[in-house]
Parts: C-alpha cells; structure tokens; sequence
C-alpha cells in the first residue's frame, strides 16, 4: 500500500484532479470542467468514482484531500462567494468531501497552496519565511513566516493583489480602484499596452503572450508596458519585504515567463523602495513548480505539510 | 524562589530595566541614561552590579533576560547599525549578557518586543494573529502570525513606519522620502500641522501635545492635521490587512492619546481601501499595555514566551 494525497485545484473553468505521493510526483492526474457539476456534493461523488478505481488498481492509500479554490477559507473549509463559480454562497466544502471520501480534507485559496507547494517540493525547500505570488488573471500571493502559511484571524490573509498602488488608477474585478493586479496581472499587461499605442494603432484583442512575442522582436511599446509592469510590482514588493522580510518571493504563471525583461525592472524598482537593511538580500525567483502541476501539488501540500 | 525576568528596553536616551513575574507584573523598575555606558560590556557589568542585591534580598530566581533595542536582530542576538546609540557597528549584545548574567538572553527590536507583551499581557490575550503600531518619534510595528512574532528570515521584519506611502514625499531618517513614519508620528504630526499654518502664524516649538490640545480647543488646522494623519495612516493598514488578515490593530504610543480624533479617520479610512471579504472585522485598539511599563512587559515576554 503506498499511500498517496488526492490534490484537487477548483478553477472558474476547470477542475484538476491529480494524485501525489510524499516526494511530490504527480502519479495520475485529471481534468474536468467545473460547469457540469451543478453541486458540490454532485461533484465530490463524481470525483470518488473517478479515483476509487484508480485507487484500488494501484493498491493506492488515499492519505487526504487537499483543495485550492478560489476564496478559500482555510479555517471553515469553506468556498464563500466566488464570482467565478456556479455555487453561491458559502459553500462547506471539505465537509462534504470528508462524508463521501472519509479521509481528513484541507481546503485554502490556490495561491496559499501554491505557496505551500514550493514549500514542500518546489524552490523553497528548506525556506521559512518567503512569498509566492500567481501573476495569471489576477494577482494572488501565499505568505509563508516561520515556516506556517499565513492565513490571518479569518482565513483569507494574502490578498496582495487587492491592495490599492494607484488611488483613482484603473477599476479593479472587486469593485474599488487602483488595486495591484489591475496593473500585475496577464489583463494588466495587455491594458498598459494598449494605453501606451496611439489611438490609431489600437488592437483590442491582443493578449498577454502576444505583448511579450512583441517585445522579444522588438516593438517599443510592448517593452514598455513590460518595464512597467515590473515598476509597479517592484514597488509593491519592496512594501512587502517591510511586513514579512522574506528570504525570497517566487513569481508564478505566465507573466512569470517574461523573463529578464520582467524580472529586472522588479528587481530594481524593489532595491530602491527597500530601507538600507534589506536591500541586496531578497532573492526573486521563478518558481520552480511545473506550470502545469503546481495546482495540484499545492493542494496536495496541505495534507502532506501536516 | 519566586522566578522572574528582567526586561531591558535600550534607547538613545535611557535604558529601562524592570523585573516582571509570569502574570506580567513589574516587581522593581529602575531607569539608567543610556550614555554613560561607553561599551556594551560595561552596561551589563553595571546592570549586573544593580540587579544582584535585588534578586537576593527578593529571593528572586533570575529565568532569563529580554532586551528591546533599537535595530535589534532576534537571530543573532544583535544591535546593528542603530544610529541613535554610542555603540557603533554590530553589537553581540545577548552574548555579552549572557556571559556575564548566566543566564538567557533574547534580544528584539522594540515594538517586535512591545507586540509579545501585548500577546502576553496586554489586550492581545489569546489572539493568534494581529498587528502592534506604536506611534511615537517614530512608526514602529510588530506582526504576530499563528501566534508567533513575524521575525522574517533576517530578524528584521516589521518595518512598516518605511513602506513609501508618498513617493517624493517628505525626507525620513532613514535617507529616503515619503515614508509612512514621516507622516504618522508625532514629529509628522507636528509638520503637517506647520504645513497647514499660513506662514504667518508659523509656530516652529510646538509639540505633538500641544497640537492635540489645540485640536481639542477647537483649532482647525491642529484638527485637520489628526485627520490627515489617520487618513494616511488607516490607508496603511488596509495594505496591511491584506498581507496577514489580523484579528486586531493595536495602537500604542503618545499619538495614540489623541483616541477617537485620531481613530476614527483611521477606521474610516482602512474600511474604504478594504478588499469587502475584509471589512468591518479588524478591530482598531488602543494598546492595553501601562504606557510607562510597556517597553520592560515587551522585552521579558521574549523569555515568559518561550
């Protein structure tokens, strides 16, 4: 019997389902799409036939359920109020996969987890405190300090992406102005890139990997809105470097892919936004997670980091 | 043998000591200018000199010895750099005690120290996760997260009086500009009180009291400066909330006297900037801690917690 974790990451689209064992490999892996499942509950039952034969023809122990979701709350287990779900409300979660499955189950927002995975099997084995932020749709972030994951008094600590960088800047998801991932974040990109043409230039449809395509062959305004990009996240971190005072802050997700390109400018705008003793000492990183499987081995990181 | 812990607060101006039991009283207290110590082996020969007859005339067992100091590093047990004290360079402080005390000794920067004694004795009792502000010559803070002090992989989290919250703001201590303690202090108060004075009336001696006493007296521009002063400092902890998600905020310190002139722009202000899943959960306190004691309670909680 080798005993494996069921890590399940919930997305507005989809949903990936993948066994890990203890080293973090990736034994088997799913994915379905989130709108066929009208309930949670339908969903935990379709999930328990799907892997109970995996499971036994494996001689598989499933040890636990990890989950990331998107407005996760660690504390209650609970999904509450998520605008990209069919599910309203607040929704228990683990409950109902713990009567179903009967094995404990852990749930926290994806970039917690995320933040977990590099933890356990990624680049920050061995790290007790450092950040890890998803540049993706949005902005998320995991803290990690003494070597626990922050989850805050209510479970939903970490929600850098929210914190406002531009008062009267451009209309956030959430409803206020001005937050961090309106400017950090693979839409983010496309919006600078779009102010910085002339009118007449003007290509609604482009999107992120386009913008980078563009500033690999050279186009002028594509490198700007990269070096912005950077700016402002640099700033934003150099903030956070002044709470928490990370050994190092991962980036993640496509944005992440820019490079140097991104990477630098970040890196500048941080030193020079940092009191004279934390400069040259915070180390940004890619994350070493696998793009596609970071999901799923974040959320299987809940039960294994236990 | 009753136990106790000497709790030693280190400033530019004078050195605190106190002996403090479990339940957080100060059993003796007593107060050395910080100055007349050319080297730190000397203030711990001296303090030894001082606390002996005490210990033995109380029989009194010393546990440990809990230091706040200025640029403190928990890790290393150091002061560095402090640009207020005679002793220059990287100070092995807790070594020098402990070879002349025998005894423990844990060392932290003063509002780090300041939160542990909120945690332990003061209004933060059973809470696992807030944040500890003290508003004086300067904005210090301390963060617990799982009910453990926020130290950050250097010993030197918590800076949040030098996050930028203007860039090309006022010039700060630190050799920057526009950092949240040039405006959310008492010398900041005192300067955006100035600002607001038509040149004519320029009081440049007036105090941060003095200011409060003005506003309380019905002054405009004193009134304007506490509101200005909350609305900068409230905007500051809803990035904050954002990054940890505390139970609590607690203010500490001469400005925090100024009480609901002060808080309640404060409040107004955190909420507006508060992503919604946040907002009216994070209570704003005033710091339970006795003001005159708080620096000793703080520095012997590093040793009662442990």
């Amino acid at each position: 019997m080798r005993e494996v974790v069921a890590g399940i990451d919930i997305g507005g689209t989809n949903i990936k389902i993948g066994l890990v064992n203890a080293e973090g490999e990736v034994l088997w892996r799913s994915t379905v799409s989130t709108n066929q499942y009208p309930t949670p509950q339908i969903l935990a039952e379709e999930l328990h036939q799907l892997l109970l034969p995996v499971l036994n023809s494996h001689n598989y122990t499933l040890k636990g359920i990890g989950i990331g979701a998107p407005n996760g709350n660690f504390y209650k287990g609970t999904i509450e109020f998520a605008p990209n779900l069919l599910w309203e409300g607040v929704i228990y979660l683990t409950e109902i996969f713990q009567s179903v499955f009967k094995v404990p189950c852990l749930l926290t927002n994806d970039a917690n987890a995320a933040a977990l995975g590099e933890m356990l099997f990624g680049g920050a084995k061995g790290m007790k405190d450092f950040i890890f932020i998803t540049l993706g749709t949005g902005l998320g972030s995991g803290i990690i300090a003494n070597g626990k994951l922050v989850y805050g008094h209510d479970g939903f600590a970490g929600e850098m992406g929210h914190i406002i960088v531009k008062p009267e800047g451009r209309v956030c998801g959430c409803g206020r102005k001005g937050c961090l991932e309106t400017y950090c974040s693979a839409p983010g990109l496309v919006k600078t890139y779009l102010e910085l043409l002339s009118s007449s230039e003007l290509q609604q449809n482009i999107t992120a990997k386009e913008v980078f395509d563009k500033a690999v062959s050279g186009d002028k305004e594509a490198n700007e809105a990269i070096t912005f990009t950077g700016e402002i996240l640099g700033k934003a971190l150099a903030m956070a470097v002044h709470f928490t005072s990370p050994e190092a802050i991962f980036l993640f997700g496509g944005l992440a892919h820019a490079g140097d390109r991104l990477f630098l400018p970040v890196i500048e705008n941080m030193e020079k936004e940092l009191l004279p003793i934390y400069r040259n000492k915070v180390k940004i990183i890619h994350s070493a997670l696998p793009q596609d499987d970071a999901a799923i081995l974040g959320a299987a990181s809940l039960i294994w980091q236990e």
